[in-house]
């Protein structure tokens, strides 16, 4: 019989229908999403910079100009941005309510070897990936009209990709997304009640049963979350108490590279190389604090379709109980 | 450049971004979501009732034994709930709160016909369709655990459907799902501040500029909603004032079949039939009334898929103007 778990920080209820219940095995047979595009083409190869805006940060190794090879991590503008600055849209209110989509949409290419990924390239790689993440991260909350920023990774192209070389996406977001303001609600509400951080209390509680840990390390753990969205969907938590990613130390950036590079090692050795998504959930960047907040990322495998219910309801329907994932996980 | 828009109703904020913008020319290569099962496999079709729960109804024009052939629509208990009564699932609140998953979950079969779809069935086989939905609609709303009937189609795989023979699913869903909790608070607080129905308002507006509608009839409109969540997304709204989709007569009924049927018939010739969904968002059946809210059908085609910026922010990008996506549709 299926239940409904609430999530104790955004009060979320999610459909755990057992009866319809998959077997870790039903998802094995995904395959590779191989995208239409070859290296030839492909605009985030080296030696094709001038087919992406100009770039804002390159770490290159052995110096040489900016827009040309040589690179390991490349930073530019999204050619079509969602959200950018300059606008000419005039605040509106009424029954048909607008405002400029003002902010900032970056690209984050990975590595510039147009086969390489997350899950299985070298410790020091992902770790540059996460420190490039950080800087621009810092940079963009500076950014005066930016409230949130949100870092994403589509992979695959069930996840939205539209390009296969391994990159990630920085949004400057002009106002504080609805997702972010129900966590920050809830960890609020449960701050003011109970007098602690209600993440602190999960990563206490999670590590206590331990049946939803898929990995631990001393700063991070990686859990099948009680109220997962998705099915075998992860959250990485830091165990130690900071409001913004901005913020984590070298020690942290460094263990935290560890326990993603090996979640999406495991997901690529054990369902073939699925889609995926994962997007880091951090504090507003609007001048105040939020010490009741937790930063953490969410990860997860795109495994199903989400149909008419969830999009007509807003309720999630899971498939699989996080119990029996992290098991299968670990 | 982009533009945020709100919708008025539920206060969500969708990123229009123009600079993504794609032509209707762009969405037209999708191709048919052909399914693998075959229809000797398929559980849904005549000669297999066998395969399916025990029908809740089925209209016979000649009679007949239930669950033997010769129905016309077919209405069952879902194979593999995500509601269904009876569980021993005892309620929690704490860290991880839980609740039984109470409730129904039917599916509707359109047609005897595998092949058949609601946009290119005759015009008496939707209303028919249409008929058994207020029907099971109705009895469901009298179910003491359920507080929200949410009727839905998955259409194409790339929709979440499972099966190809063309059916629709009822949830009887034992709370108010949070995209209707956001309607009924957006709808109340406009009826308290401007003393009238703020749906009844967009139809006045939105027939008074012209530049979003579709398709109008004497009791509907169907509209690119000012502030879309997908592209070419499609609302159909009643041009009279009712709250809730059980309490429509029969002419409504007819009317409405007809717009239904045309629309999905011009994304079926438009687009070659894409993979769509649609749902109903009807007053909660949770005993009271909400004499200030407004039953209506959105339609969204699969053009796009969800990325991590949309999974994590619970915000939209949607790539194609709702005016611009309107004009290709008229």
């Amino acid at each position: 019989m299926g239940e409904l778990r609430q999530d104790i920080v955004t009060g979320q209820w999610v459909v755990i229908a057992t009866e319809r219940a998959k077997r870790p095995s039903d998802f094995e047979r995904t395959r590779p999403a191989r995208l239409p595009n070859e290296v030839d083409d492909c605009p985030f190869c080296p030696g094709h910079e001038h087919m992406t805006p100009l770039e804002v940060l390159a770490v290159r190794p052995e110096d040489g100009a900016p827009n040309t090879p040589g690179w390991q991590v490349r930073v530019f503008p999204n050619k079509f941005p969602a959200f950018e600055t300059g606008s000419a849209v005039d605040p509106a209110g009424g029954l048909f309510p607008v405002r400029p989509a003002d902010g900032q949409h970056e690209v984050i290419v990975h590595s510039p070897d147009h086969a390489a990924s997350l899950g299985t390239m070298p410790a020091e790689e992902v770790e540059l990936v996460l420190r490039v993440y950080r800087h621009r991260y810092r940079v963009n909350c500076d950014d005066p009209h930016v409230r949130h920023v949100h870092i994403i990774v589509n992979h695959g192209r069930e996840s939205g990709a539209s390009l296969e070389h391994s990159h990630s996406q920085l949004f400057g977001v002009p106002l504080v997304p609805p997702l972010i303001e129900l966590e920050l609600e809830g960890a609020k509400l449960y701050a003011e009640q109970e007098g602690e951080c209600v993440f602190c209390r999960i990563v206490e509680e999670e590590l206590e049963s331990g049946e939803r840990v898929i990995a631990r390390s001393s700063a991070y753990i990686a859990i099948s979350p009680y109220a997962s969205r998705f099915p075998f969907g992860v959250w990485i938590l830091p165990r130690y108490h900071l409001e913004s990613f901005g913020e984590i130390d070298e020690d942290q950036l460094d263990e935290f590279a560890e326990m993603l590079r090996g979640i999406l090692g495991l997901f690529h050795d054990r369902f073939g190389d699925p889609p995926y998504n994962y997007y880091i959930h951090t504090a507003p960047c609007d001048g105040r604090e939020h010490p009741y907040y937790h930063w953490h990322l969410e990860f997860a495998p795109r495994l199903t379709t989400l149909g008419a219910f969830e999009l007509g309801t807003g309720m999630m329907i899971n498939v699989t109980t996080p119990e029996s994932a992290a098991a299968y996980l670990r």
